[in-house]
Parts: C-alpha cells; structure tokens; sequence
C-alpha cells in the first residue's frame, strides 16, 4: 500500500516544518511540538469537518472548560488515584523506565520455543499489571537494568502535571487530563441549555495533558496534546437511538476476542457485541469522519477493549485503530462511561446531578425520616437554623435507621452534630408517595486524538511519484491553502495582477500564496505538492500578450489555459466539488 | 449610552450560562471561569472575524506552539527575572496582598486638599514602582495592614506557573505567559516558509496563562485567557510600510501625554506620535475590527505607554482600550518589541536567529581572526576535528583581541578549551570583504486578549427594552446561532417539517435550534434574544392550511410570514446582507 520509506516523509515534516519539537533552538523538550503554517492549517480544516459532522449534524452544544482544574474535581473523578503509569527504577544509580515498555522489550529477548506461548501470555497483560504483579513478573523472569543491577519495588507514577493558583499558600490544580471532566462538571447547565431534553450532547476541542514516561514517535504519544471530545448524555436505559436507522446497514471491520469480524452494524447490536445503538451510531459516524478526510478505509479497524484493559470509568469501550508505521495506533475511543463521572462528582461535591422523571406508576415507601422541633430550634440556632435545617434533611434513611439502634431508650434522641454544636433531634418512619424519580443520566464518549489523526492522515495520503518527488493525496477541503501563485520568470508586469488574483480570490475566502523565490518552476511546483497544495497558478511568457495563465493541479499534475479574469471562478468552481480530486478536464483543455 | 445596569448583563450571562466560574459545583475557583455554548459560540465567530482581517489579509503565517515552555526559554526572554507583581505581607498573619493595589486604596483614603497633588502623582507610579520605591510609600504614609499591623519588606512574586516535565528528577517548565515566545523560538523556520523575503508576520491563537494575586471582574483579569498575537517581522529600521496609504486618513481617538487628540494616522506618524508605519497600520486594523465586531467606536481610543509603564521588552506601546463598566479596560496592545526578543534568545540559545541582505556597498574590515593547523589537529581530533573548527571559527574578534593579549610573546600560542581539554590556537589580523550584512529583524507585537474583547463586546450591546426585556445588538455574523425555531403550540404534524427545515438550513451551514420548550411563545422571543440569536421561526395555527411559518428578527422585533420552502433561502439572504443588522422589509410584508 505504502510505497515510501518512513524517513521519505519524516524529511517533508521536518524540512517544510510541518512540525518542530518545541525550543528546538535550545535542544528540545521531548513530547512536546509546535505546529508550522501547514500542519497547522490541516487541522483547522480537519476540525472544521469534525464540528460540521458531530458538532452542527448532531446539535451539541460546544463549550469550553479551562485546563487547570483543581484538586478535588480530579480526586473524585479517579485520576490523582488511577491515572498512573508503573515505574522501575534501578537500585544502584536511580535511573527509572516505564515498566511495561521495559519487560516487553526483555521478554521478547527472553523468549524460546519452550517459553513462547507462556511470555506471550504475560506481554498481553503487562499494560494493565498492578504493581504487585510487575514485581512478581520481574523476580520469575530475573529482568536486570541495563547495567545489570536490580530493580527496586515497581511504584505507580501519576501522568498529571500539578501546579499551585494562588499565593500563600496557593491551592493544588492540576493541568487537565481530558477535557471530559469540564464538561462532566457543567452537566447540569448544560441540561439547562437543551430544554431539559434527553439524549443530548456538548463537546469540547481543546488540549489536554500527561506527563508521559516515554513519549515517542512524533505527535503519536505526546504530553500537549488535542482532544475533541463528547460526552453524550442520555437516560439511564434508554441507549436505542432514532438515528441508528441511518448507519445500521453499514459494514465495518470489527476487531474482538482477539480476531477480524467484517460486520454489519445492525446486525453487531443485534448480537449484543456493541452493546447499545449510540455506542454503534458513534462508531458510524467516526468511520465517515475518517473516510471524509482522507484516510484509508483498508487501513482501519475498531477494536473492542477487553475487560481488564478498560479505563477505570467505562463499561464498554471500542477504539477506533489506524495502522501506520507505527503498527496499529489507538486514534479515536468511543466508550460507555455509564453515570461513573456524575456519580463521583455528586458524591464529592454533594451536589445534586441529577434529573427527574414523572414515573407512569407512582408508589409508596416507607423511611426513615428526620423530625425537627422547628420552634424550640429556632430558638436556639436564630438565622442558622435554615441551613441546619437543609443539613437535617439531607440526612439518609439509613443514617436515620443506623443512628436510631445507637438511642438508650425508645424516648430519646439521636445527637446529630452542626458547626461542632451537638443538638438532638427525633426520627420516625414515614409512608411517602414517590410522583418521580431522580437519575444520574449514561454517558456515551466519543474522544479523538486530534494530532494522532492528523499524523496518520499524512502518512494515508503520502506517496512518492515515479520522478521521486513526493505529494500528499489529501482532499482539497483539507487543505487550508488552496492556491500557490508565481512565474516562470519574474517580470515586474506580473505584480499589479498577482496583486488583483490575490485580492479576488480572498474575496471568495480562498487562501493563496505567492512564492516569490526565482528558483525554477520545477521546484515551485515540488514545494507545492510537498505543502499539499493543490492548485498552482503560472504566470508565463505569453501572458503580457494573452493575459492567459496555466492552473496545474496537484495530483493529476495536469494544466489548463485560462483567462486571468476567470481564475478566481475556476478555482471556486473546481473547490466546490463534492469530489475530493476535481478532474481539470470538466474545467478546460488540459494542457 | 448605556441604559442598563450591570447586574442585569451579569444575570443574563450567569442564569443563560454565558460563563460559569471552573468547577463552580466544588465551590469554583478564582480567575477560571468555562464558557458556555453561546459565549463560545461568540468567541468562535469572532476569531473567524479576526482571522480573515489579519492572517488571511495579511497572509500571516498562523501557527501553534506548546503551552509548556521550558525554563531556560523564559530565563531568556526575561519573564523568570521580571514577570512579576509586587507583594506585601502583613508581619503578624502572613496576609499578603498585591501591592499596587494596596496602596491604591490605602491612599484614596488618606487624600485631602493639602497632600492631594502629591498622593495623585504616587498613584500614577505605583503599578510600575520597584520593591524599594514600594517599601518607601508605606513608609512615608504609614500603611499598615487591615488589622493594623505593620507589613514586612515588600517582595516580586512571579507571575508564571511552573511544573515539572519528565521524571526524576524532570525539567522544570512553565505554563507561558505568551503566546509570543513560541513565535520568537520558529522564528527561522518562519522566514524560510516566507521565502525569505521581509517583512511578514506569524500568529497564534491560543491559551496563555498568569497566577493573578487578585482575579476579579469577569473575564477581565483571569489566570487562564486566550490570545491571539501577532508578530511582525521587520527588516531594521524599514518600518515604512506600503499598506499604510489605505488607512492614513483615518482618524482616531489617540490619548498621549496625558490627553485626548483626534487625530488623523498620517499626521500622527509625520509628527513622530506614532513611532512608525507599521505600528501604524496595525493600530488602524485594530480599530477596524473591533468596529467590524460590533464594539461601539465611541467607547473605544488607543492610549499611549508611558516610559517607565512599557513591558520590559518594548520600545514603542499604544494600548488599544475600550470603555465598560470598570472604566477604561486594556484590550489589545501594539507593541514595538525591537529586536529584543530575537537578541535574547540567540544569545541564550548560541543559535544565529539573524539574515543577510546584500549589501549595495561592500566594504572591508580588518580584524583578528583564529588560525587552526589543520593537519595538527585532526591527527590530534579526528572525528571530532570539524565540531572543534565550528566552534573556534565562532569566537568572536574581541575574544581573539582580549586574548591574544594575555600570551607571553608574539610566538606563542593562545589556550582555547575544547570539550575539557585544552589546545593552543593562534589569531592573526585578516583582512575581509564584507558583501552581506546579518540583521537580527525587529517585530511589532499587535496581542489581543480575547476573554476582555468578548465581555466587553457584551456590554457594547446590551440593552434593556422598554418592556424590560434584554438583548444584545450584535452583528449576526457575530452569532454562532442563527436561527431558533419553535411553534405556538405543539403540534405533531410540525416535526418532519421541523426537521426538514433544520436539514436545509444546516446544508447551507446555517446553525439553528429547535427549542421544544412548552412555554408561551413571548418567553421564547425573550429567550432567543438573550442569547442573541438573529432569527425566530415560528410554527403557528395557520401552518397546517397555508403551510406558511413566520421569521421574527430581533432587534427591530418585525415579523414576516413566509412559505415554509422558502426559509432557508430567504435566511441565508438576510445573513449575506453586508450590513450588521438586516432590514426585514426588502424580504417580505412587515406583519
């Protein structure tokens, strides 16, 4: 398929600065990268397909959470207990690897005809190994560091990176780790912001953050990254969805229990291997995503987790794999978090998340409940006594039952403490009728790894022609720059109209450039292609008499003739192609 | 002008979730606030406005840079040594406080008729004043704490976060304060995407951040913001710029010296006011798009940096501020930064960040120059010979001068260290041909905050009816939604037209919302204009015969009744109307 070596396009990145390790000037900060005019112009356009196929198809409501967020959101949502990496550090001089990373690349030296299927065992596991285990493994296997010392106690290390707002003494934030949570936090807002109507969705593009152990290959494991994000929010239950109908018939490479499954993805919720049809309309949709922008549809899968492999807040989980030089690369997960956020949050913040529903069948229960002697505790707490009051009655059922066995006798009173007063107050059981229900809503979660894409997004549409010169087959849409202007001799006639072309064609918000190096055309247009631009306007000798000039278009490499004043037109007619590679001949005679 | 008060704005923005403060659920947090999505529906069609009137009209190279910015980066640029705010703690409680601010209050307090000329000339100096200048003040009129203790000696704290990359032990990096220096560090690999040719600008959009001692007012002085900053690069002392004659007339508020003047461009920038074209320009670009917005050009003028008030890295600084309810508000500042950054940088970094330009005139200098034995040395080096003869061919004339002074006769040798070890060189004058020059270009810094953009923004449109009702007078290519629909009264036979229509308006990238509230139609007009969106269509009791709907426009409240087919169309015509706010009678008969 792939008809280039590696370092073919890795030069392209590097030298036309698709991208360029941050501070390279002063040696570099591993995983970290700035994007150039280029790379960066692919990505906007691949975010504006992104927001015009989930954002404005499926109405979310976008917003934005900043990524410094503080302790306690990130310890109820289990990231400052379980977003961590296992360390091994050697005992002698202190230098520390990634544990997973580390007895792969031992095991795989280590094993034999006799051991093979028994390692092999272990490598499946090892990146979802507790401490205990990485331990037991290292001791079986006798893995020594590189020098040949041993290891000390393998130690969880947290990916986030911690930060102190404020002064004297401050207060702990973290740099966020997903932009999930800020969407997660303003849950009940956003309900607002929909008419209290379910499902619904929000979103959010933005960057996120981990202090990964061993970033490498590029944009593929960073520790800046961007993640575009959506938290579907729906009724507990109710995950069968109207617009399934529209993507049931559709036939995807499915990859569970270890092996390929071309499958229909009605018949996939039918058989109950996706569990619901929001989970499968995602997988649709993010399938049509990647095909729309120009990937590979041959070199993509989506891949079920397994059951130990999952994050620690999903139920069910299904990766979107992209195969690039690199093997296959993890580039969209699409889980089921269920209501494991909101919960949390709810519970930590003790605010309420939840929304109600009218039950069809209202009932009865009996519980235990709170009785106040409003006057005598009036009396003593004054204005206090509202939110005592409030605080009372939040109290549970079974705190009430629990705390009621605790009495001497049938006639006293339990002591219930209030701002570090102890005051005494009476429960009883009540018959109360239930009209509705509270419910912490499921999430559905669809995330992309927005630089994982865009780098695998190169590698799909690189090729190099027969000449050696490479170019990049991706659709016109997805190139920011439309329109590389020169000559083939600089003639200063040339200028009033290259000025005039310019305006013109920004009128009609194409962007363009003008190459004004006097190199020869040749180059030119391999500077082009190599940029992925896929229009190139010449001016050449005849145009002081003709006021004609060619358009060369990228992939074919083909030419027309037209007049100067119709280029703009041209240009605009052959973007509006639904086609991604405008055939020239539709527009003139080629050349 | 403005006939509301601000609490009403603020309601609007808090119960519509324009904003809400970070994790508010937790209790929030101070300086981080999340937008919602009709603030980030705002805030998008607003960069697309200032993305088309400067990276696009000025083909500027828009690029992203990282976040994390390694410490020697800002050691270099000036930000770890001078990025401060001046604190002052309270001896007894350890209470500390922003000084400026402080004092600020403390004296408005002590002024009266004999001292107030006096206290009035502290205050203009006191956001700029050092620890020592600070400690005087407090002094000289006895300012003590709150609860009146003394404080101690007031100290920098630094504006920036830090964090710490990698692991044991890791890099310390900061969250940058900028998005400038990310510019500053691709500066090379930005003019080669130039083709070498000056002058051209880079920009970034994007996330900056500042440990604010006291956030307050909104999105005014937040910890975490968004930039856009533009650097202009410029060849040295060619800052006369072609563009300049489409905006020399135009004439603006201009406040220097501490006084108004309009003033016309042109006349400014002869009179030496304005430092040059550039800054010129882009002072008259500034003041074109935020009128292109919606900002009320009445509430807006362009004030002058005072000498000891310009950031440690400009040369020449007018602010473009805008009037709100806090007063005069710093919104955009048009920085002429010199060559400070680039000089910084190349010097810490020991990378050359200058060009060449041909010179007219060559010209011949005589200096001394490092003369190697080759032969000796690579017999000694081998490998190592050509990393050695970069590094001597660096050393500059005065090292070799200053050095050659230290030998002990004419035919000795001078010690040069080289990788721990040392060998002897000599220098001897040679006589060169200079043909090309190397410039360290200088830049011209346009940075906009666009959370302070955006609130203000709001509150140039807002207003209160006369019937009480709020709604804000923005130009609808500002609005991210255009259209709300709704009926009368549900009705089941309105959903396949309903959803009809949302799918013809979407083809035509036209984002609606069907609101499906069962509330009166009034409260929904009063909801679509508090969240400013242009249109309303509404399903009413005549539809099922005349299959007719009628499109509502906000600010002038004029309805027409159109054929349902008809919508997107007739839409999409008042949305390409140039002017902000669409007259509804060239569309249909006024009902």
């Amino acid at each position: 398929m792939k008809n280039f070596k590696t370092e073919e396009l890795e030069k392209v990145l590097k030298t036309r600065f698709f991208i360029s390790q941050t501070a390279s000037i002063y040696g570099g900060v591993a995983g970290l990268y700035d994007l150039g005019p280029t790379m960066f112009g692919f990505k906007q356009q691949l975010l504006e397909v992104w927001r015009k196929m989930f954002v404005v198809e499926e109405n979310l409501l976008e917003m934005e959470s900043s990524i410094l967020l503080p302790y306690n959101v990130l310890k109820a949502s289990g990231h400052v207990d379980r977003f961590c990496d296992i360390l091994i550090c050697d005992e002698v001089n202190q230098l520390s690897y990634r544990a997973d990373h580390y007895i792969t690349e031992a095991l795989e030296k280590k094993k034999n005809n006799k051991n093979k299927n028994e390692i092999e065992e272990v490598l499946k596991r090892v990146d979802c190994m507790s401490c205990k285990e990485i331990d037991e493994v290292m001791a079986k296997y006798n893995i020594k560091t590189p020098d040949g010392n041993n290891f000390s106690k393998a130690t969880n290390f947290n990916l986030m990176f911690g930060t102190t707002i404020g002064f004297n003494p401050g207060q702990q934030v973290f740099l966020r780790p997903e932009t999930a949570q800020g969407q997660f936090l303003n849950f009940k807002k956003l309900y607002e912001s929909n008419f209290r109507k379910f499902p619904f969705g929000s979103a959010t593009i933005g960057k996120a953050f981990r202090n990964e152990i061993s970033p490498r290959s590029g944009l593929l494991r960073v520790r800046e990254f961007d993640q575009a994000e959506i938290e579907y929010f729906v009724a507990p239950g109710k995950k069968d969805f109207k617009k399934f109908s529209t993507v049931k018939d559709l036939q995807l490479p499915l990859h569970f229990k270890d092996s390929d499954h071309l499958m229909v993805l009605g018949e996939a919720v039918e058989k109950g291997i996706i569990a619901n049809e929001i989970l499968a309309y995602f997988i649709a949709r993010t399938y049509l995503f990647l095909v729309r922008i120009g990937m590979d549809p041959k070199l993509l899968r989506f891949r079920q987790h397994k059951e130990d492999e999952m994050a620690h807040y999903a139920s069910d989980c299904w990766d979107c794999e992209l195969f690039s030089s690199n093997g296959w690369v993890e580039c969209v997960g699409i889980a089921d978090r269920s209501a494991y956020d909101l919960t949390c949050h709810s519970k930590a913040s003790k605010v309420d998340l939840t929304f109600k529903t009218v039950l069809e069948k209202p009932y009865e229960v009996t519980r235990w409940t709170p009785v106040l002697d409003k006057k005598k505790f009036i009396r003593t707490l004054k204005n206090k006594y509202e939110s005592f009051k409030t605080s009372v009655e939040a109290l549970s059922a079974e705190w009430c039952e629990e705390n009621r066995k605790t009495r001497k006798d049938v006639s006293s009173f339990i002591n219930y403490e209030f701002e570090g007063q102890v005051f005494e107050i009476d429960v009883e059981k009540q018959v109360r009728k239930v009209v509705e229900e509270n419910h912490i809503p499921d999430v559905i979660e669809p995330s992309f790894g927005i630089g994982r894409i865009l780098t695998i997004l190169l590698e799909h549409t690189f090729y190099v022609r027969e000449s050696g010169r490479s170019s990049f087959k991706l659709p016109s849409y997805m190139c920011y720059t439309k329109v590389m202007i020169s000559y083939l001799i600089h003639n200063e006639a040339y200028e009033e109209y290259i000025e005039e072309l310019t305006k013109q064609l920004k009128e009609r918000d194409i962007v363009c450039v003008y190459n004004r190096r006097s190199c020869s055309i040749g180059k030119k247009y391999v500077y082009s292609d190599e940029l992925g631009i896929p229009f190139f306007v010449t001016f050449d000798d005849t145009f002081i008499e003709t006021k004609t000039v060619t358009i060369r278009e990228r992939d074919s490499m083909q030419q027309i003739r037209v007049k100067i004043e119709e280029v703009p037109k041209v240009i605009s007619d052959m973007l509006s192609c639904r086609d991604a590679f405008p055939s020239l001949k539709e527009f003139g005679e080629i050349i």
